[in-house]
């Protein structure tokens, strides 16, 4: 740790906090590029390639700094995201898209509702990680493109919207069972969002309000898409 | 064209010639990018999939800077990749790495290469276009990481050493033969290399002795790698 560590991070179960939601984050970032690498093959166009490319490359560009603040923290950042690992490749093996709209949706709407949550979380942070989590999670710029691509295929294509909008409601279900998994696993985790003596937390209550954000949120990006959630 | 357009584009083979050669170079880092995706799947651990992932992005960084001059010089940057698509996959596919040490070394000899064979070209260009293709071919500093991982392997298998030079042989080889049929195909840029009026251009003998210097360099490569050319 550093002379710059701020004071929260005397609680050593903040500190195993911090790590293991920089440590979920970075391997979220390198899954997600490794997941839309794979899309890219499905690209109808060598355009649509290079705009689903530069949304991986994006995601990829957090992950560096992500790990140099691991190191600052006295942590390895590799050992850090290795709890994640499981859980995060499980999401990906049971959401593969079986193509190129599948794919879109999948990043649009999963990268959504992650960004989303962590948001949640970084609220209850010290400002130096909220700023590093929330600069993470900057949106790549290429909504407009997925919202384009995903309107005109289904405006050629009526039966594609039926599947698709089942298609977002599996992707909803399945982020929500895995990061329960992962939050049940890690008690600082948990601890973290229950809160300390000194720092708020979650009530039931607040956490339910948390997940209505987090599914209006999910029903808005549907509806950009024109899809119903 | 914009107004900032040197005098040399005033001749429509020059400017033919440098669509071509901005086409291949933006394609080339778009299948490098591809295939270290793809060769981050053989990666031991996580941090060498970090490393290799970091060479991909770092290629792919390129691209939208050689699209934006292909548009400013009136060309659809797609259409001018378009001809250079089928000679760099066949390349790729016909050196598909078969584990993670020939994907490290196609990495390492490959792009090498490839950026000497450009950087000979740019030396006969407008000094815009020569700047912007220099930087287009930049080294991502992971050689370090390639050359350290290679050493080690070969440490602790000699055979290992014996198959990778080979290998290195074999990249050689399909690099030359590619190369030949693209020149072959693409008038303009033959032209460019013969130069003009007002331009100078290289000679047999010339050309001779920059297919010297690329060798050379090449060995140089190899070597640093342990490795015979």
């Amino acid at each position: 740790m550093t002379a710059s560590t701020p004071v929260a991070f005397e609680d050593p179960q903040y500190r195993e906090a911090v790590i293991d939601l920089l440590g979920v984050i970075a391997y979220g970032e390198i899954s997600a590029f490794e997941r839309l690498a794979e899309d890219a093959k499905l690209a109808p166009t060598l355009e649509d390639k290079v705009a689903i490319v530069s949304m991986a490359t994006a995601e990829f560009a957090h992950v560096a700094r992500l790990n140099e603040r691991l190191t600052e923290l006295g942590a390895d950042p590799f050992e850090a995201m290795a709890p994640f690992r499981e859980p995060l490749d499980r999401f990906h093996e049971y959401t593969a898209p079986d193509d190129w709209y599948e794919g879109l949706i999948k990043a649009y709407v999963g990268d959504g509702l992650a960004n989303d949550f962590y948001r949640e979380i970084a609220a209850y942070l010290d400002p130096g990680t909220r700023d590093l989590i929330l600069a993470s999670l900057e949106e790549s710029g290429h909504a407009a493109f997925v919202v384009d691509r995903v309107r005109k295929a289904i405006a050629a294509d009526h039966r594609l919207g039926g599947r698709l909008a089942l298609w977002g409601r599996r992707l909803m279900g399945e982020a929500l069972t895995q990061a329960q998994r992962v939050t049940a696993d890690r008690d600082a985790l948990t601890a973290l969002l229950a809160g300390g003596v000194d720092r708020p937390g979650l009530d039931l209550a607040a956490i339910g309000r948390m997940f209505t954000r987090i599914t209006e949120r999910h029903a808005e990006r549907m509806a950009q898409l024109g899809l119903s959630s």
